[in-house]
């Protein structure tokens, strides 16, 4: 282990192997002085590493401290001068958590800048999100293309790739997207979850190939939202060591000083949760300090680490440091000028010294070096181990094998009737045979979500390898850890269950997941009345509609067995967006007409005896009521008439079809139509028009049997029959 | 102070004063032997309480204490015949907590069973609320109206008092409706927080009007949930010292041991927060150690207490007992049968033995000296503090000060342009000069959502008179903590701020305030991609649709000063009903033709060039777009069209009118329409027809200036125009 006053250096593989790579031509007093590894191992239950020791010569004599300071300063008026031209923003936080930002980016963390998705990069979450310009700043001294200095000029402009949060799916070395507080340190907890997972599947001894840290920065904003203790909580319980979360601790927030509102201690709360806890009593220069509880937090291994470094929000400006003036808003270009002087800092707005350049730029050598010596690793590892190496590359790349389509179970209207949240239990554990990256579970309602991967065990800390997840009665957390599971791995495919009223709970995850492109799967079941007893606090009504009204996510609910194992393999297919499937708690049966495939459209016709594209009625369902309608359209037949039943499981999916499909399915000169389901009418109209009828609830539910409130709230048969002759 | 051996007995405020009751006939030997009450006082900081403690000689005698035993498996067996008659339910939970039910019921808590709603009662809450056969059983022994036999044998059935989860709106004596695990104890904070602050308002030297204790009954579910965490971190911060909360430690959930998911450390945690915390071992038999806890609890006044009292799940059960098996469904017959024979139970399902009704019946009649004493006690004080006693009746009455609307702010199109949030904190401050029971505050975001209230300081431990609270960044406490304050007292009216995006953090407490016909009313600003550079992250989009798809509640969005003050005579008058006001962070101009009780209709016709009802184009704008509606109006009218502009300010009023109202808003007849508003356009089919054009915004928001997003996303008065030719 290094002395206490060592920088934390990336951890190179091995200095073995060759190189295939170019040094830079700078003459990076740092490399050109240093770069005779010399390997200290640090050994975890799980990997050695090796550590560049080197750099701690520099960071001893006066130069190099200097230099770092200049670093941290270029780092804190990079911020301070974007904020200040934007007009908008947040300086505070990378001023007083520049020295942190500094030790992680140029001492600590292992990542490829020209490379961001490289596999085995340190993870890195900035969680206090409104931060963002510490990142893109850090990002940008690194030497990512993402971030140049024109996007550090047009930070918070339409177009730009430093958007006011930072967003995953807009600038590449963001690996989640935050600003809702508390979600960062939950996607973190996934991140660490998922890193934990694979390395214990595909490392062998000797063979670390998964490998690295995830640091996090959260801030009192953050440890305020329930979100990150339910979060915390279980990364005390899975024991997950190489997660480091650093607790900027500046007393302030948007209202003022955090004494208004927050004097619980966090240090006994999360030594309650179970974490490690550290205290840096001076993170605004305390930069050994700072080295140090990395190191001890490095050397945790059973579980993770809380380091609270407390800073001083706006570090460095005269008159706003320390007050929530320095939080929300650009320091106006007095104070920037007294900022300027006061720091001492001489140069031009966005300017990088020289000498800052020159240091940070071995990055992008070093980070190929990491990546090509980690290459190299691979290459040995996938000689030994073919089929895992196999398996783990398309993990990686993403790719679903080929052929696991056929997985997926089909049914005939002679298989017996069951509930949609079996069946979902049927394709799921269909699923995990022959997809490496499914994993996932409920919270705390596995026997009635039917979740359980039947061939696998509780992922724990002692059983990491296993695939079914435990997350307690956390629906947010567990939200935000799939967010942190699916953005570490392409391949990996996180499912999550609760109710489907629950929903509620975990809302702010299952949006960033749709902002942010993340391929979660929600396992919804109890979809409705149909639950029965538990009543009105338990029966979503509005669920539906608005998860309909949100973007980038797939709202399905299919009516049977083909139509749950459909909605699977969309959810599985639509690599950039989240899928909702809402699930029937009851029994349903097989319906003739569905298939597998035809969920893809969205809304297709199930059944017609009409001819020429003309239905005296339509009769359109979705989920459990699709059935009604099925049988409200066999009466109407006996009578004669001509009718058309389509089951709409997915209203996005029929929205994205030609207006030939669709006007093949809804033709627009029939308004005779009839909707029933069992939520919201809030939305119908635009399927069932004017003329139209749409059967739904709109009140709250009621604790009975649930065929007694079907029949109470009118959603029957007869209500269909009666409603399509008004209509027709 | 009684010895650790006594129960505690209610709080009898005097025994001097005449007590206007009929004592019941039943010989009750707990009252005809012990009816000489023993005053001991306890000094708290603001009152001093006498407690009952000759009941400490029966509970000494074999007899007695046999006495408790039969009430409390009298508890248990109603439970367990309830959910095995329902065939639906948890007899788990009820079975465990029986003896502390019993002793709360009992021993401790003051009530009157024959007015559930006596102002100064012990507010008891089952944040475990599927437990909720516990409740009733104890609600049915002290004798409320509202939980009969019958009742309890229709438990779980349509139309029942008996849901199956407690309903305030249906069954007097539940003070809140939980189910949703962690609501109940962030009400409970509420609850508690209500009391702390009345009574430093209204309280006097000698006169404690206000001065009861709030108990409430979490289990590790509620443990687990990050709402709870939340406001349990507020509640220390108040210093809730009559706040006791009861920690169901009983090691089980859903899905089996805590231990596969819930392993952290819950009494350092509440240390952590800030809270007392006692451990009593033994749940299943220590009444003592529970009478013990409890006392030490009250004994503790500048915090609240968690008592985490160790209990069986469905104790008494040979073979579920301490298995999930026994959480949330019948026990069988099989089980019944041997329960009944282990716990030597030999009565008819639903039997109360006659000691244990005959011991309980004395809650009836020492309600009513609760009651009668507290109303001596209030005749006094009212006759000493005439101006207080008459604010606080009208308090518990809930009614309005007469005129208190003219205090509303109204406004012409002279008067300068604001943004609706500054506007609304014109009307905060203008309604709490006239409404006394108008307290609230914001998330942490009081300067953004402009929620403070001027003339008021900040509600703090120490001055909880104030009526400025500070939530901290905790949206989801603070929602369920204003449901708790709102059905503390009929004339509180909480209100809560945070960013309309961060509605999804609080959607589970909002959702309940809609269906426990709660009135606060949530300030929801920065209600678009007006708020500008924060991004996407930041934006609502879908979250109006979401709200119009709710039941019982009122999506409010005002588009100028006066509508504002509008929705804020709507929110008050709404006494059953929570409302939702989006709010502007961005100006907008005082429009020609709005006023405060056109809101009243949710839709309203603001100007019209038309006649005979028949424009060429109805143009419909909500909040900030109803400016882009009206100046597109303008131009068109310079055309020569006949144009009529709509507010339509809140759908549920509108949909609420009589026909012949909408068709003169919106006639059949005329179906060119457009309507223009900055969220999702779901739903606005059903407004704006099929031959209409609904312009809004269907994908995510972006970071950057908003007036370069409003015009990228083509929300002009260009594209309304535009919009209204293609549709005349």
């Amino acid at each position: 282990m290094a002395t206490s006053s060592s920088p934390i250096q990336p951890p190179f593989i091995s200095t073995s192997i060759s190189i295939n790579t170019t040094k830079p031509q700078t003459t990076n007093h740092l490399i050109t002085i240093n770069f005779n590894f010399t390997s200290i191992s640090c050994s975890t239950s799980r990997s050695s590493r090796t550590i560049i020791n080197s750099a701690s010569k520099t960071l001893q004599n006066d130069t190099d401290s200097s230099l770092v300071e200049t670093s941290v300063n270029t780092i804190r008026f990079l911020a301070v001068d974007a904020v200040e031209k934007a007009n908008s923003g947040h300086p505070g936080l990378p001023m007083g958590c520049a020295p942190l930002g500094h030790i992680l980016f140029d001492e600590v963390m292992s990542y490829n800048p020209k490379n961001p998705y490289w596999f085995n990069r340190d993870r890195f979450v900035l969680s206090a999100g409104h931060g963002c310009m510490l990142h893109y700043a850090l990002l940008h001294l690194a030497g990512y293309d993402s971030v140049k200095e024109e996007d550090l000029k047009s930070f918070r402009q339409w177009g730009s790739k430093t958007p006011g949060h930072p967003e995953n799916f807009v600038t590449p070395g963001i690996e989640v997207t935050t600003g809702p507080l508390g979600q960062g340190i939950a996607n973190a907890v996934g991140l660490a979850l998922a890193e934990k997972h694979l390395a214990s599947r595909y490392n062998k001894p000797g063979h670390e190939i998964v490998d690295h840290y995830t640091y996090v920065i959260l801030g009192d904003g953050c440890q305020m939202e329930g979100v990150s203790n339910e979060a915390c909580s279980l990364a005390a319980h899975w024991g997950l060591g190489k997660l480091i979360a650093f607790y900027d601790d500046n007393h302030i927030s948007i209202d003022g000083d955090t004494d208004i509102a927050f004097t619980e201690n966090v240090d006994t709360r999360f030594e309650g949760l179970g974490w490690h806890v550290i205290w840096v009593k001076n993170g605004n220069s305390g930069y050994d300090e700072i080295r140090e509880a990395i190191e001890e937090a490095r050397s945790v291994k059973d579980r993770p680490s809380l380091i609270k470094v407390t800073t001083t929000i706006g570090y460095g400006s005269p008159n706003k440091a320390n007050s929530y003036s320095a939080h929300g808003s650009a320091l106006g270009a007095k104070e920037v000028e007294a900022t300027r002087k006061n720091l001492g800092w001489t140069h031009e707005p966005f300017h990088v010294p020289d000498d800052v350049k020159k240091h940070w730029s071995r990055h992008i050598y070093e980070g190929r070096v990491l990546e090509t010596e980690w290459d190299a690793k691979f290459a040995t590892y996938e000689n030994k181990y073919k089929e895992d190496a196999t398996e783990l590359k398309v993990l990686i790349s993403g790719g679903l094998p080929v052929g696991w389509e056929k997985a997926l179970p089909t049914y005939t209207p002679e298989n017996p009737g069951d509930a949609t949240r079996n069946l979902s239990q049927q394709c799921l554990n269909a699923l995990a045979k022959v997809l490496p990256g499914l994993l996932g579970g409920s919270a705390d309602l596995a026997s009635s979500n039917m979740t359980l991967l039947k061939m696998f065990g509780d992922l724990q800390k002692e059983t990491p390898e296993e695939r079914n997840i435990r997350f307690g009665v956390r629906e947010h957390g567990m939200g935000a850890i799939c967010n942190g599971i699916a953005h570490h791995t392409k391949g990996l495919i996180p499912y999550c269950a609760t109710f489907f009223v629950f929903t509620d709970y975990m809302r702010p995850a299952i949006r960033l997941a749709a902002l942010s492109e993340s391929r979660v799967i929600y396992v919804m079941t109890h979809d409705s009345i149909g639950l029965g007893e538990d009543g009105p606090t338990h029966q979503p009504i509005e669920h539906i509609a608005s998860f309909r009204a949100m973007p980038n996510i797939l709202m399905l609910r299919p009516a049977d067995g083909n139509e749950t194992a459909g909605a699977y393999r969309i959810a599985i297919l639509n690599t950039k967006r989240p899928s909702v499937l809402a699930l029937s708690r009851q029994k349903l049966p097989n319906l003739k007409g569905t298939a597998i495939v035809k969920v893809e459209k969205g809304g297709y016709i199930l059944s017609d005896n009409s001819s020429n594209n003309k239905p005296d009625v339509i009769l359109i369902g979705t989920g459990s009521e699709l059935e009604i309608a099925v049988k409200a359209g066999d009466e109407l037949r006996k009578e004669g008439k001509a009718v058309r039943v389509v089951s709409f499981v997915s209203w996005e999916l029929f929205d994205e079809q030609s207006d030939e499909y669709k006007e093949s399915v809804l033709p627009s000169g029939v308004t005779a139509r009839v909707s029933i389901e069992a939520g919201s009418t809030f939305g119908w109209e635009k399927i069932v028009g004017r003329k139209g009828k749409a059967i739904g609830i709109d009140r709250f539910g009621a604790s009975a049997p649930a065929g007694k409130i079907y029949k109470e709230f009118g959603l029957t048969v007869e209500a269909v029959i009666g409603a399509a002759k008004t209509v027709c």
